[in-house]
């Protein structure tokens, strides 16, 4: 064995992971998307085989003699191979904490939960959902025991989605948030309520698709490389590399916004990922780093770009050319307070900038109590209503709008719910570095993304995996992350659209 | 090891099997339905190492020896079991005759032909096409020397599709055919022309697609598993195993019956898939036995049943409900008429049932003599427009129309062609043993595809694999297969609508 053959065979590993993560994902966005829906089963048999196949080759004793022959010689490799052979040795060791058997089950669980998760939305019935959620808590508290039995076993899993992050971090951060944002609601209730009706209507959903190309055009994404879909909850995934991203969404006909920030948001996330360094493909540092970093873009794309003053004088009348007829009586003005509306309400993915956040923390609190031993699974329906009622001050009516209403815990995603409060953040401060060097106000405004694009695409998308999330972010602002940019854009923003 | 811990083993390599052809069928069908044009090179890196994954599984040394052990202890095992590893041997047998460079160079070939042969259709230039053409003839070649040196090339590739066809039992089926279906043609040449305005005009695409499920639909397809793409060429497609089934159309919006009978056709291929028995599943058995008897249920259900006049009767009403401003003037017989129109024309795909095996014939002649070294690829096109004027009476204005039009030779699929003309004819054959038993012409002016799936089930469907084509066909006739059925059902029919 020689270095340079060592990473021949590394590459050729990596280039087989990439091909059965492409078939992994191709499989579960087809399921999302058109698969005739009698299927999952033969899906669930196939993922379980892939799965199984995935793990060997991950922690084979080749594959480990391998990857520890290049981490002694780590001198003589380049700097993209290093990062890639340390992530590589760090998942594997941590894989190999995890008995296979357990972790095959715990696949299959996944495909279960999802499926029982559904159906207990559907019938809001959060018993129905209940056994199949202890085991996911269960399997998360003894994987982290497995892994890292010397960290809280919901630092384990904030660090899953944040390198790093921990509930100290996390409790910080959210209650300097609290601290503006609640008082910021309260002025805002006292306020005068903006009027929405430009956006209820009738929107045909064939339309509704044709303008979410044209947002996705307009946002620079490279259409040769990215489909859009149509889904129940919508998504991004990468089919084996940054080559090959998807989006989905959904389409509400009586509201135009709803799919329309989805669009947006999802083109966040794949701008994001097909971005990376074209010799990233096919590697394991392919694609975003983190959901920390993976929010930031989405949501800087949806909220601090598409819900701007200067975006919507843009994108006002390329709405008006799609709906004529139900835009003819509205001005640019009227869409940009309408989109802006704030009200407390029960569904996170509905909800305005201002009180999205306190939806976030909601379920951190959740989390980190059941993680902790001080809350048990079948209390969260109560404590989840009690929350919404102290927090955002609504009373939640059913479980489907109450704690069933995302998908992240049935597919195993606990600990990535901070990550889109942290994403947001980071994203305020992000655009206020951007603004140093970039026009922001009138690229918006002439529809013109090519700048801004250009300054993610250098400081943040093409760097994949290369650097971890905190040198990453640490790199572009030019100094620490300070949460205080965000909240200073919430009270200015929202100070001007409410006159307060 | 004894046998049951083997038939363990040899499930579980067959479910492994299943799981990489689920992922390979998807990656396909997605690429030809939903996934963004640019992305044909990411596909094929991972068909790449998905291919080469299956070769390894397939012809590893533990498999044969796992394999060669069942062969010898088959007395102690079930007609099902024996069969698979009889199946599995075989191809495996071939299979290391090949070597894996080779095999896999030929995967890669594959790819680079589908995406050359496109641009070569869309460009109408052989020359492009020419070089890859060149290599698919000389690996088939290749390949039928290592695999079968004993046999003639071209006996090699019918035997594929046809289990044990020859060229001879094909020139002496072609020849009986040719004989009542050339003075066929002439008659009908010399009759009146029957109208086909009513098929003609502007049919949406959606509505198109509504019509489509409905069809589906009627033909007692069940919904629940089998999906329906829209694609440049309609194909059906088995994702994993008979659970989840796949068909494509492609919609024409100035002519009704183009879809219509490629749903209907699709969808016999799609039943035969969908309804092989439940415990075939994951194994090798799972699926249709061979091209000839696949054709004979996709063409049966084409045209032996959808362009029956029963049918039409039946069915009119619903294409009148679906276009009404387009048919209201137009009557079932009207109907029948047009999309039973006989003309020589230059398309396979959209020829009638009368001239189709004309179409055939020359693909037949050309692939024979290009394997025999008779012919050069360079000269194909020459020959192809000399043989269509000759068969065909049709002068060939360009090569997208002509050498260019079919899919099946960039996929390497050379010999399958003359199983479309053997399926048309065992169909006619299996209709007539039908009629013993079940009042066909009853069920079709009712919609009622019970009584006949039923048929098709108990005597073609269910068995998978499990008897190889020419039993399955004998059994299913009782008696050896006769062509004439075939002649005479298309003299009678034509006779009819053209008045003879």
């Amino acid at each position: 064995m020689n270095t340079n053959i060592a990473l021949e065979q590394f590459y050729s590993w990596q280039a087989k992971l990439s091909a059965y993560n492409h078939a992994m994902s191709l499989i579960y966005y087809d399921g999302a998307t058109v698969a005739p829906k009698g299927t999952a089963q033969n899906r669930a048999r196939a993922l379980s085989v892939l799965s199984e196949e995935t793990y060997k080759l991950s922690t084979s004793e080749d594959t480990l003699s391998l990857l520890s022959y290049l981490d002694e010689h780590r001198g003589e490799l380049g700097e993209k191979d290093a990062r890639a052979v340390y992530l590589a040795l760090k998942d594997i060791k941590e894989m190999k904490k995890i008995p296979m058997d357990e972790y095959i089950a715990y696949q299959e669980l996944m495909v279960e939960a999802d499926d029982v998760w559904h159906r207990a939305k559907e019938e809001s019935n959060f018993e129905l959902f209940r056994p199949v959620l202890e085991k996911i808590f269960e399997t998360q508290k003894r994987f982290a025991n497995y892994c890292a039995p010397e960290k809280h076993p919901y630092n384990y899993c904030l660090d899953k989605y944040e390198e790093g992050l921990t509930m100290d971090e996390c409790d910080k951060f959210f209650s300097a948030l609290k601290e503006k944002i609640i008082p910021l609601i309260n002025k805002i209730s006292a306020a005068k309520q903006v009027d929405d009706s430009c956006i209820k209507g009738s929107f045909s959903e064939l339309e509704q698709e044709k303008f979410s190309y044209e947002l996705m055009k307009i946002m620079g994404i490279d259409l040769d490389h990215c489909g859009l879909g149509t889904t129940e909850h919508p998504f991004t995934t990468s089919i084996g590399s940054h080559h090959d991203v998807r989006i989905t969404t959904n389409y509400d006909p009586s509201n135009l916004s709803s799919s329309m920030f989805s669009v947006i948001h999802e083109g966040g996330h794949a701008l994001y990922d097909m971005n990376s360094a074209d010799d990233l493909a096919y590697t394991l540092l392919d694609g975003g780093v983190s959901m920390g970093i993976h929010e930031s873009q989405s949501r800087f794309y949806e909220n601090l770009l598409g819900r701007s003053r200067e975006f919507v004088g843009y994108v006002f009348p390329k709405a008006q050319g799609c709906f004529p007829e139900q835009l003819k009586d509205y001005t640019a003005d009227d869409f940009y307070k309408a989109i802006n509306l704030v009200t407390p309400s029960l569904i996170r993915t509905e909800a305005d900038e201002v009180t999205y956040c306190l939806h976030v923390m909601v379920r951190y609190e959740l989390e980190k109590r059941v993680m902790s031993g001080e809350l048990e699974v079948k209390d969260l329906p109560l404590e989840w209503n009690r929350l919404y009622k102290e927090y955002l001050g609504v009373d939640v009516p059913d479980d489907k709008r109450g704690v069933l209403q995302d998908s992240h815990w049935s597919g195993g995603g606990i600990g990535y719910f901070p990550s889109y409060a942290l994403g947001s953040a980071y994203g305020a401060h992000l655009l206020h570095k951007m603004k140093e060097t970039v026009d922001v106000e009138k690229c918006l405004s002439e529809g013109n993304f090519a700048p801004i694009n250009e300054w993610n695409r250098e400081h943040i998308w093409k760097f994949g995996c290369l650097k971890g999330s905190s040198a990453l972010l640490r790199d572009a602002l030019g100094e620490e992350f300070d949460p205080s940019y965000y909240t200073d854009y919430l009270e200015k923003k929202y100070s001007a659209i409410y006159g307060l």
